[in-house]
C-alpha cells in the first residue's frame, strides 16, 4: 500500500527503558497480539479488544462548530480535490480509510449511510451512489481482511428528517426512513457486519406541546420490528443495537439512558432483539457515569458495544472528545471483563479530534492516545479482577446472606412476618453492631495504586 | 375545635373586585366545592385535586438545613412542650394537624412512621410508641371524616440504614426492614389509606466498587413481592406506589426516574404491583420537566399520585419548595386531565416552608400559595382541553398517518418494502414539501395568552 | 415598500373584546406609541424599549444544527437567488431586512460583519465587499428612519480564529482581529451606532494545559484600549458593550459572567469605557437566572443592552430561544425600570426561530411573541413599581439600619468593639426576636397575581 | 502520649518491594521529611504541603446528612461521654486532635469558632466558654509544636443568621456577627493563626425579590474594613481570606467563585488585604475545574491556601469527599509549583468520611488517601515542571509575539491601523498558514504517561 498517510506504521514500545513520555512515539499498552487471558479465554489484545475508526469523524468530520467553519486539512484535500466529482472523492477516500486503519493496526470500522456517498435526486438515486463506494469498500475488505464492526443509518442529517425518522409526523419522510433503513440492512448483509447500530438522534421531542409521544413511540416499535423482520428475511443474523442519549439535537431524545431503553424494549416486547450500544459522553449526559451505564446493560445481559470516547462532565453538549481518562477506562474495562468481552462488540472510536487538532497527524496521535488509554485501562483492570480486588469487597459485604433464612430468601422464600419474628426484640446496638464500615476511602485509594503500579511497570 | 394556630380559616376569595392581590387574604383559585366537569365526569374541586398535608415537612420539619440548626418557631413548642414527654408531644401533635388541615380545607394527609412517634430501644417498642399515635389519629378521622392519602416508612433515617433498607447488604438491617414495612401495611390498611408510598431514599449506590447491583435489585424485586404478598394477606388493597428520585441522599438512587423504575418493574414482573407517586423537584434532579414524568408515566398507565413541590432547576439538590410556577402547575395539570384524574391518588404537599420562612403563619401562606397555583393550573389546562387548543394540534400534526398504508401500518401491517416502493422514486422536494412547520413560538405565546385570560379572568 | 415578505404589518389587537388567544394575530400587549412613564419620565413604548432584529439569525440562519443541514425557507432563496451572485444576494437581503422590521414597528437592527457579505481573499478586499453592503444599508436607514442599535465583529467563524481573536497565540491572526475591528468601528460611526459589542466567543480556552491565560488577558486587555483609542480617534462616541458568556464554543470563555468580566475591565482599568450587553441564554449557562445578571450589572452601573432570549434552564448549550417566560421578562424589566431604561441600549432579539419553524412566517410568529412577552413583562413591573410591592419589602426589611449606630456604620462609621459593647449582653433569645419572617412564599404568590390580574385585564 | 486512637502512627513506605496495593498501610507518596526543590528553594515535603486537619469534619462531624441521623463512631463517644458535660466533653476532644496529627504527621490545624465549645446564653458566656477551649489548645500546641494553619468564625450555623451575618439585615445579628468575628481574631492572634478565613456561607440571598444587594454588599464590605482595622489594632497579621463558593447553603452566595470575589474586591477597594482560600468541591458547584480556579488566582495574586477536598462534577450539592483523583491534585499542585508554594497558606482537609466510613479508622485512611494523593500529584507537578513539559509548549505557542510589532505591542506600544497596514493585503490561505494544530490529544496522552511513570517508580 503505498503511504497517503505521512505517517509511519504505529509500533508497540512498551517496555523500552529510555523512551520518553511522549505519546506520540508509539503504543505504550496497546500491544496488539499479546495474548491476555480473561476468565480462562485466551486471545490476542486485538482480538479482545476490536477497536473500530468512526468513518465520520475520521475521514468525514470537518471539525466545523456551531460558531465557526471547517478547520480540518486532510490529504484527500490536496492530493487532487479540485479536480474530482463528489463521487470519485467518495472512492478516493476508502483508500485512505484503509491506510489508516492498517497503520494503527486497527482492524474494525464503521459508517453511516450518508458519510460514505453524495444523496441524489431520489431515494433510489441515492442508493445507486452508495452500492458504489460499497463496491469499493467491499473489495478493500477482501483485499485486506478489515472487518465492519457496524454499520447505520443517517435519520437525522438531511431536513426531512426535522420532527424525527421512525417517530416523525409526516407520513412520507416516515416511509423514507423505513426504506432507507431497508439499503443499510442489505449492506449490512452484503459487507457481514458483526452488529447494526440505530442511534435516535432525532427520535424524541422538541416540546410535550404538540408531541403525541405514545403515538410516536408506538411507530418506531413498529418501525424495529419491521427492521428486524427484513433482517431475518435477508438472513442478516448480525446483532441489533440501540444507542442511548438523552438530547442533543433533541431536547429529549426517547433512548434516554440505558434503563430508559430497556423500559421501551421491554415495553414493545423487543427484548430479545436488541443490544446496546453505549457511549461515554452520551453518559454523561444523561447524569450518569460510563461505567454506570456499563454497568447496568451488562447486568441485564444488554451489553452490545462501546463507543470509546469521553466528554466533560461540566460541558452540556457532546464533545466526543478521545478518551484520555484511565480512572474511566478502568472501570469501563472492568465492567467489559465482567460480561466476558463483547462477543459481536468492539471498542469504536465515535471522537472527533478537537477543531484546533486540524493536521493529519492528529487523527493518528488521538486513536493512540484512545488505543493506549483503553488497553491500559484493560491491563489495570484484568490485574484487579485477577487479585479479586473488588470481588472480595464484594462478596465479604453481603456475606450475612449467604446462610440461614437469608439465603432461602434469596432464593425466594420468606414473609414479612418471619423477619417480624426474627427482629423484633433485638435492640438497635444489636442491629448496628452488624453494620460495617465501607471503607470506600481505602479503596479508593488502592485503586490509584493498582492504577500507578501497573502502568508504571512499562516505564521503570 | 379550639383554635390551636392563631390563625383564621381560610375562604375562598377569587373574583371578589376591590381585592388587591396579596396572597395572604385567601384563595383567589381553589374553591373548594366548584363543581368543576372533565370529560363528562363532574365533582367538586377539593375532591378532583385532594390536596394533602405532608405530616413531616409541616408538623415534623424543625427547617434544619446542612449548615444550620433548625429555624421554625410552632404553637406545640411553646403550648407546654418542656412539660410533655416525647410521646405525649407526639400526641398533641396530631390535634394541631387536624385543625391545621381543617382551616386551610384540606381533607387529606400523608406521613411516614417515623414522623410521629420516637423510636423505642427495640422494634417492638417502637410498634408500640407508633400504635398509640395512630389511635389518635383514628379517633381525630372518626371524628372529622379527614382521610389518609397515603403513609409510607422511613428505610433512610435511622444510622441502621446507612447503605439501604431494602438493598443493605446488612442482613439483619433487612429484617429490621422488612419488619418495619409490615406494620406500616398494618397502619395502612387500619387507616385506610388510598394508597402506600415507597420511596427508596436510600436504596441505590455510593460507589459501584463495593456495590453488588444486581444482588441488591434481586433483594429489593423480592422485598417488594413479600410486601404485596403481605398487602393481600391482610386485605390491603390500597395501590402501591413506587417515588422516582435520581440521587440524594444516595449518589445514585435505583428509582433514578419514571423510565428507569418502570425497567425495573418489568423486569422483575412487579408492573401490574405498582404504580408511581411524582414529584417536581425529583424530576430536575433527574434532568426532566416534571410534566415529562407526568406524561411518560400517565402513557405507561402508571400515573397513581403526585407530590406537589418545586425545586430550582439551577439547585442540585432537593429543595422542596412549595410549587408557585403556573407554567408547571398547568402543565401537570393537563396531564391530570388526560388521565381523568388521578384515582387514588391525590395532590401531597411534600414541600417545606423556607428555612426564613419560620413562624406559624408562613406553614398556611405556602400551603395556600401551593394549592392555589395548583388550582389556577387546572383551570387553565382545561380550558385549554375544552378549546381543544393541543389536542388539535397533534391531531393534525399526525394527520399523515391517518389513512392508507400509514393507517394499515399503525394496525400492525406493513414492511420495509412496501415503504421502499412508495418512496424510492420521490423526489427530496417533493418529500420535503409535506413536511409542515411546528410554529412553536405561536404556540407557546398562546399558551402564555391563555394563562393570562383565564386567571386573570378573576381580578378583572 | 413592496411586499417582499407575504406577511401583513403586524398591529396591536389587545383589549379588543372577542379576540381569541392565537398569538399570531397581532401584538396583545406591544402598543409601540402607547406612553409609558417610568419615574416621571414618558416616552412611547417603542422608545424604551427599541427593540431590534439580529441580523444573524433572521435574516442570515439557515437553521443548522451540529447533526443536521439547514432547513430554512427564505423569500430570498426563491425570489431568483439561482441567477445571483453572492454579492447581489447580499444586498437583496437588505431590502428583507428593512421591510421585516417595517412590518414588526421594529426601529433597530444589528449585525456582525460576517454576516452581511461574503468574504474576499485578503482583508482588503473583505473590506470592499462589506463597504458596498454598507452602503445599502446606510441608504435604506436614511429612507426609513430605522437605526443600528450595535455592530461587531466576528473573530470566531473563520477558521483562522480557531484559538480566538485578540487571545489567538498567532500574531497574525491577532493582526487581522485588530484590523477587522478597526473597519468594525469605521463602520459603527458611519452608521452612528448607538453601541459597539465585543462578543468574544473563541477568546477563552479549550485547555489550561497548553494555554497562558495570563500573557491572553494581557493582550485582549490592550487590544481592547486599542479599539478604544481609534474610536475616539474617529469621534465614535458609541458605548463599547462586552457580552458576558462562560462557554461555547470555547470550554472557558474568559468573559464567563457579569462579575468575572467587571473583576477583568477593573484588573486592566477599562472599568470606564466598557458597560455590558446581556443575554439570558448566556446567564443559565453560567448558573444564573437573567435577573441575576441584569441585577449585578445595574447595580454596577454596567447595564448597558440585552439580548432577549432565553434557553432552558436543564439544557447545557445555547440554544437562543425567542423569550417566551413571563417570569423571567418581568424580573428583567423590573431591573430595567430600576436603572431608568436602558439609554444607549435595547432589546435585541438574539434569538432564532426553532429548526422546525423553517417558514417566513415563523420569523415574523417569533418576534411577535418574544416583543409582546417583553411588552407584558414591562407592564407587569411597572405596576409592581408603582404599587412598591417589592421596594416596600425591601425597605422595611433593612429597616433596622436606618437609625443610630446602625445608620452612622452606613456612613463609614463603625468598629468591632463598638458592636461587642452593644450586644455582649444581650441573650439569644433577645436577639432571634429581632429577626423577621421572610414569607417568600406569600411575596411568590402575589407574584403571580400581579401577572394575571395585570395582563389578563387585556382579555377580560 | 497515651493512645485515644487505637491506630499506630503512620509511616512512609514508599518504594518498599513487595508492599501491596492496599492503601491502608502507611504513605507511598507522602514523605515527611524528604527535601524537595521547588525553584530553587530546598524544604521538607511536609513545611512545603502544610497538610491541615479541620476540626469541624474530623473531630465534630457525626455524619449526618438531611435524610439521615449520624453515625460516626468515635473513642471520646465511648470513653466516659455519659459522665461529661458539654464543656469537659469540648475540652477531653482537644487531646485526641493533637494525637490525630501527631499519628499522621500532620503539623497544622483548622477551626471555626463554634466548633470548639458549646453557645452560652450570651455573647460573653459563649466567649468565656470558647476562651477555656483555647487555653487547652494553645497548652497542646506549646507542648507539641503543632500550629494553627487558620481560624474562623461561623455566621451560619445559629437560626440568628438565617438571612446571612454580614448581610442580614436585622442590625442586632449584624451586632452580634461583628463581636463574634472580633474575638475569633482575638485568638487567631492569641494562636498565632497563619490566615484568618471568612467563608459567607450564608452572605447571599435566597431571593432578588426581596434582597437589597447593594446594601448588603455595601455592609460586609465595611464590615470586612473593621474586622481589618481590628486586626491592625491588636496586631494580628495574618494573612486574611475569602473562600469562594456560589451556592449552598444559600441559593446564590455573594463570593461565587475566584474572579467574583476579585470583582468584589476591588469594587471596594479591599484587594490589598484580602488573598484567596480555595476548595475542589466548590469550584466544581461553580462550573470550574479546580485547576481553573487556582490558576486565576495565581495569576490574580491571590492564592492564599487551598481546601483539600474533592466532590463529584455530576453532583450538585458539596460533598467534601477527601480527594482521590491524581489528574486534579497534579494539576492544582502545578499551580502550587508556578505559585513557589503557598507562604502562608497550606492544604486543609476540608473533607469528611463517607457517612458510611464510620468507624475511627477511617479519619485514618481517609487523611493517609488525600495525602498521599496530593504528595503524588506533587511529585507529577514537579517533574513535569522540571523537564519544562507545559512551559515549553507555552512558550513555543505564543512565540509569535516574542518580536518586532508584536512585541512591541506586549510592551503597551501598537494601534489598530497599524496592524491593519501589516495584515491587509496577505491572503487568507498565508494568514492560515501560520496558524499550528494545538496536538491537544497527544499532550493530554503524555500527561498520563507522567502520571504511570512518576509514581509507577514507587511500585515497580
Amino acid at each position: 500500500m503505498s503511504d497517503l498517510f505521512d505517517f509511519p506504521k504505529v509500533e508497540f514500545i512498551g517496555g523500552k527503558k529510555g523512551v520518553d513520555f511522549k505519546a506520540t512515539q508509539g503504543f505504550n499498552f496497546y500491544n496488539p497480539t499479546e495474548e491476555i487471558t480473561i476468565n480462562g479465554v485466551t486471545k490476542q489484545m486485538k482480538d479482545w479488544m476490536k477497536f473500530s475508526v468512526a468513518y465520520w469523524h475520521t475521514m468525514d468530520q470537518r471539525m466545523v462548530d456551531p460558531f465557526g467553519e471547517g478547520t480540518a486539512q486532510r490529504p484527500w484535500d490536496v492530493n487532487g480535490e479540485d479536480d474530482m466529482s463528489d463521487m470519485e472523492h467518495a472512492l478516493a477516500k476508502i483508500d485512505y480509510l484503509f491506510e489508516f486503519m492498517d497503520k494503527l493496526g486497527l482492524e474494525y470500522f464503521a459508517f453511516h449511510d450518508r458519510d460514505l456517498a453524495p444523496q441524489g435526486n431520489t431515494l433510489a438515486e441515492t442508493n445507486a451512489n452508495l452500492d458504489k463506494v460499497v463496491d469499493r469498500i467491499e473489495a478493500k475488505m477482501q483485499e485486506t481482511g478489515k472487518k465492519l464492526l457496524w454499520n447505520t443509518s443517517s435519520l437525522f442529517t438531511d431536513k426531512r428528517f426535522l420532527a424525527g425518522g421512525a417517530t416523525t409526523p409526516f407520513a412520507d419522510v416516515f416511509a423514507y426512513a423505513a426504506a432507507q433503513i431497508k439499503h443499510s440492512l442489505e449492506i449490512a448483509k452484503r459487507l457481514n457486519a458483526e452488529s447494526y447500530v440505530f442511534w435516535g438522534g432525532r427520535e424524541g421531542y422538541e416540546s410535550l406541546l404538540n408531541t403525541d409521544t405514545k403515538r410516536e413511540l408506538d411507530h418506531i416499535a413498529a418501525f424495529f420490528k419491521m427492521a428486524k423482520n427484513y433482517a431475518n428475511e435477508i438472513g442478516f443474523t448480525g446483532q441489533f443495537l440501540l444507542e442511548p442519549k438523552p438530547k442533543e439535537p433533541t431536547d429529549h431524545q426517547y433512548d434516554t439512558d440505558v434503563q430508559t431503553t430497556i423500559a421501551f424494549l421491554k415495553t414493545y416486547g423487543l427484548e430479545d432483539d436488541f443490544k446496546l450500544n453505549l457511549e461515554g459522553n452520551h453518559a454523561y449526559l444523561a447524569g450518569h457515569k460510563y461505567e454506570h451505564e456499563a454497568r447496568f446493560a451488562r447486568e441485564a445481559g444488554m451489553l452490545g458495544s462501546l463507543d470509546a470516547n469521553m466528554g466533560d462532565k461540566q460541558t452540556g453538549w457532546d464533545i466526543d472528545e478521545f478518551p484520555n481518562d484511565i480512572y474511566e477506562a478502568t472501570m469501563v474495562m472492568y465492567e467489559f471483563i465482567l460480561n466476558g468481552g463483547l462477543t459481536t462488540g468492539g471498542l469504536n472510536f465515535d471522537a472527533k479530534v478537537r477543531r484546533g487538532s486540524f493536521k493529519p497527524e492528529d487523527l493518528f496521535y488521538a486513536h493512540m492516545a484512545g488505543m493506549d488509554v483503553y488497553a491500559a485501562g484493560l491491563r489495570v483492570a484484568l490485574k484487579m479482577y485477577e487479585d479479586g480486588f473488588l470481588e472480595q469487597i464484594k462478596q465479604e459485604r453481603y456475606a450475612s446472606f449467604d446462610q440461614g433464612m437469608f439465603a432461602d430468601f434469596e432464593n425466594g422464600k420468606g414473609s414479612l412476618a418471619q423477619f417480624e419474628a426474627y427482629i423484633l426484640n433485638k435492640t438497635n446496638d444489636e442491629i448496628f453492631a452488624t453494620v460495617e464500615s465501607q471503607h470506600l476511602e481505602a479503596i479508593k485509594a488502592t485503586l490509584n495504586n493498582y492504577i500507578y503500579a501497573v502502568l508504571g511497570a512499562r516505564f521503570n
